[in-house]
């Protein structure tokens, strides 16, 4: 094996993102990954031992950088209000700045099949404290009573049509502020 | 031309959905749905014109399912709050009975480069009369002020994640009630 070169990695990943966004999922193959960056396919086993590796590592990726942008404001000092508005606010200005990364975990999640595959809330520090603390103020009476994954999912989902509605050039879009999203999105939250 | 057949076309638009849903509408072609219900590729095009036709034909077909489902409830004599808990109750009911429209709809709103392929809500006279009934209740100051089509987008979501999470049998899933649901919808649509 080829010693390894982040450089390359990054590389693969990119090229494996387009094509997902593009094909899918079941569209994207080791060998269109080689295809995009001039390379061959041997060398991308070198780095992913198989497509499923490539897939997933191309999730961890994206759901790495979102979780980055998010990790300075969890701050639970916070009252709960500010921290999920605080929270939303950077998911937002991500969804901006990446859409790639919002289309690729949003595409992994819509996909029932292959959610079992994907790391789970307890495989990440960030995701496994901030469970544990809606299941908190679950318990003191101040959010919603509903499944805690069922908040996040229905969170993730109105900044991903938010992010949907830019990219599509949505007539409405020009109409949507951040604002709007926040404050959708406190309404079905708390109590 | 051959003459056309209404069971031939449905064999059509089936094995075009489940292919869709497997592989993705670029992992769809008429030469794959052609071998999967043993046809010929020119006998497809005597239903469809095109590709585009099939994959149009195929979305439409399934928010015709839905429209139809929903249409009986729609009845503006109720209460806004009735209005909604009932047109969200038959879509809930309708993603229990039909996960795959539900998949299809989804995957296609999901794809920014696909939305201007797909019909508005203009072609459809259900939809123009739910949105005019939305922006009614928005100057009436009774539901939120965020785009009407932002907060359908929100409530189509929100139902296809319920959708998700049973189809995954995710561990939250049994604990998620259709009236949880409908709670969560009705806490973002009204002020």
């Amino acid at each position: 094996m080829k010693p390894k070169n982040e450089s390359v990695r990054r590389q693969i990943i990119d090229a494996a993102t387009e094509l997902i966004i593009e094909y899918g999922v079941a569209g994207t193959s080791t060998v269109k990954v080689a295809k995009r960056i001039n390379g061959a396919q041997s060398n991308i086993y070198s780095y992913f031992k198989s497509k499923e590796e490539l897939i997933s590592g191309v999730f961890l990726y994206h759901q790495s950088m979102m979780i980055n942008a998010i990790e300075p404001v969890f701050d639970t000092t916070k009252s709960p209000q500010d921290l999920v508005a605080d929270l939303v606010t950077e998911l937002l200005l991500f969804a901006d700045n990446h859409p790639a990364s919002i289309q690729i975990i949003s595409a992994f999640r819509a996909q029932p099949n292959l959610r079992s595959q994907l790391p789970t809330i307890a495989d990440n520090q960030l995701l496994t404290e901030m469970f544990k603390l809606i299941t908190r103020y679950q318990r003191d009476g101040i959010i919603n009573q509903t499944p805690a994954e069922f908040i996040a999912e229905a969170i993730f989902s109105i900044v991903v049509n938010y992010s949907n509605a830019k990219l599509a050039n949505e007539s409405y879009a020009p109409k949507l502020t951040k604002e709007m999203v926040i404050q959708l999105i406190t309404d079905f939250t708390f109590i």
